[in-house]
């Protein structure tokens, strides 16, 4: 995997030279696994693992303390890593590092470094925007990414094939959530890849329902959004069962609304496509058959390291759809009185089209 | 407890009026929760559900997206939600409701705050540092919040009484690490309060173990530092195993050193103490026994709704003891030859002396 990594460098530099940078300082986690391999996860939001310092030269940096030099050591090249004291010190010894190595301008994330950070890290530095640019390669995912994403999606649907056993009347939310867990922690997973969603009856309506104690009742929609983290990579479906053998005729009617309007959505994903585009395909046949204010969200995001990442599939989105894109596709209507109905599959962009995950 | 959250607002406003401030933004999830009860976490880090505006005047106002809104009517006057469009339109948003609602000196968490956010947030308002208001009482336990730290210690302690019968050898550390969340979940907790390290041998050595395929072997240490979220507090606490019936001489030298030094801390914590003292207490005990440089990291941290917070037990702190505080006191020493060894209790300090819970 150094390879990977070091490929994915390679190709970061030309979209660096391209943005007039000569050094990117990387912040986010994610950003800096995918370029290093070195720490998917930093402990809390502000309990840092370290930083990347990629330069147009070639001359890659790892910034980390002392407890992660083991760690860094087995990843990158020994003679560049540079430890700081403590967190505290982080800015300082950047601001110190940057002046000594003469990057030149350097691009930071500006939508994540914290103000105080930067007061303290830009005195003297040649700073520039450098948000988006790991995000723009990340965006496009690789063969070995896509097998993640496909082995990480097979042990979803795996679960939605089992979990219709478990959802009995009298069971409730939080019990269902945990058997979910544990079906994919057993198989491999390393955690859920989002809070997960199961939510009973009008439960359902609400589009970020925390597993509670309402229990599951006989004749009633159940709404599950779960993923995990397989081999690194989050898996993200949702599914509507109903429980009991007779469907309301709500139900069965939003379904077949909701599952039209992803088909159609689907059916216009190719590469070249706005992805605005994709998002109107599905409201437009929602609004055709007069349910559109009940499709309260987006249609869906890109999906990999992180489970929400570009691109979106929503009204206001800019970006254009390309081969080897992930995204979810995930029409929903809700209703408080009854409930709910959401129904998503992870899609990959392909030459000519797509294909369902 | 939605009273709870009033009169911690009603505190805060003290804190804020000694700070010079009219109103503060809230933006780190821990804080928010405790202020209000709204949503313990973000889903990731660029992804806040909501922020808070506690003004000295009374007015305070929850901002969140429609999401969220069935969830925030429950705990906050219906009256004073605002919900913003998306999520990227939070800064000017707040911009506006700032200038309409005439707010005056406004302070916000700049350790926390992007600059990206901050560039579009601030045009035009009267803004100042306001780090650690929040912090400046969370730091101090209520007698509820001591209740629900003391459970989840609880927890703790029936898993170390528990863990040594799955320490077998042939047992990787990954699934012990999975037996010891199974354990937590199953009796309550909702989620592990960091990643639990399960560390055998050689890789008990390394402060920041990540469990892997490393088995458990006949006559050898195994180091366990877990916790778990229960109640919404944190427990954090740290054991060494020797499985086997033959402990290395290293081992019971390096557990009675290991052992005094956490004596010795524990002795020392009372009210108006120094924390960096505390830590001293430690590292000379482990100086005077020549082993003073095997220890390589701080004494302990605060724990609460956050597994790290105020205050830090380091060389470096600048913090002093006071009743109602709870504090991890971790010594360990470390030898990548054979492993190491660290113990941890969590400490509360009453109002003449401490007692771990």
């Amino acid at each position: 995997m150094r390879q990977v990594y070091a490929q994915r460098r390679e190709k970061l530099r030309q979209v660096m030279a391209g943005a007039g940078l000569s050094a990117l300082l990387v912040l986010l986690d994610a950003n800096r696994y995918y370029l290093s391999g070195f720490e998917l996860h930093d402990v809390q939001v502000d309990e840092s693992a370290g930083c990347l310092l990629i330069r147009t030269n070639g001359e890659d940096w790892l910034f980390t303390d002392s407890r992660y030099l083991d760690t860094a050591r087995r990843l990158w090249d020994q003679s560049r890593i540079s430890i700081y004291p403590s967190l505290a010190a982080v800015p300082e010894h950047l601001n110190k590092f940057c002046k000594h190595h003469a990057v030149g301008c350097l691009g930071f994330e500006t939508k994540l470094m914290p103000l105080a950070f930067y007061k303290r890290f830009q005195p003297g530095l040649r700073l520039a925007a450098g948000d988006g640019l790991v995000e723009k390669l990340r965006i496009i995912k690789d063969e070995d990414e896509i097998r993640r994403l496909e082995d990480s999606a097979r042990l979803n649907h795996a679960l939605m094939d089992w979990v219709p056993g478990v959802l009995r009347p009298g069971r409730t939310e939080a019990e269902v959530a945990w058997d979910i867990e544990r079906f994919f922690r057993e198989r491999g997973a390393t955690e859920n890849a989002f809070a997960p969603i199961v939510a009973v009856g009008p439960n359902a309506a609400l589009p970020h329902a925390i597993p509670g104690e309402t229990p599951i009742t006989e004749n009633c929609p159940v709404l599950i959004d779960v993923g995990a983290r397989l081999h690194d990579y989050n898996s993200d479906q949702t599914r509507t069962f109903w429980v009991g053998d007779k469907p309301s005729s709500e139900f069965t009617r939003t379904m077949a609304q909701v599952r039209e309007a992803q088909e159609k959505a689907i059916a216009g994903i190719k590469p070249g496509v706005p992805c605005s585009e994709v998002y109107a395909l599905a409201r437009n046949c929602l609004d055709e058959q007069g349910v559109g204010e009940f499709f309260t969200h987006g249609l869906g995001h890109g999906v990999g390291l992180q489970t929400h990442e570009a691109p979106s599939l929503g009204p206001r989105s800019t970006q254009i759809l390309a081969a080897g894109m992930i995204v979810t596709v995930e029409p929903g209507l809700y209703y408080p009185k009854w409930g709910g109905i959401r129904w998503e599959y992870m899609v990959l962009v392909t030459a000519d089209g797509c294909r369902a995950l």
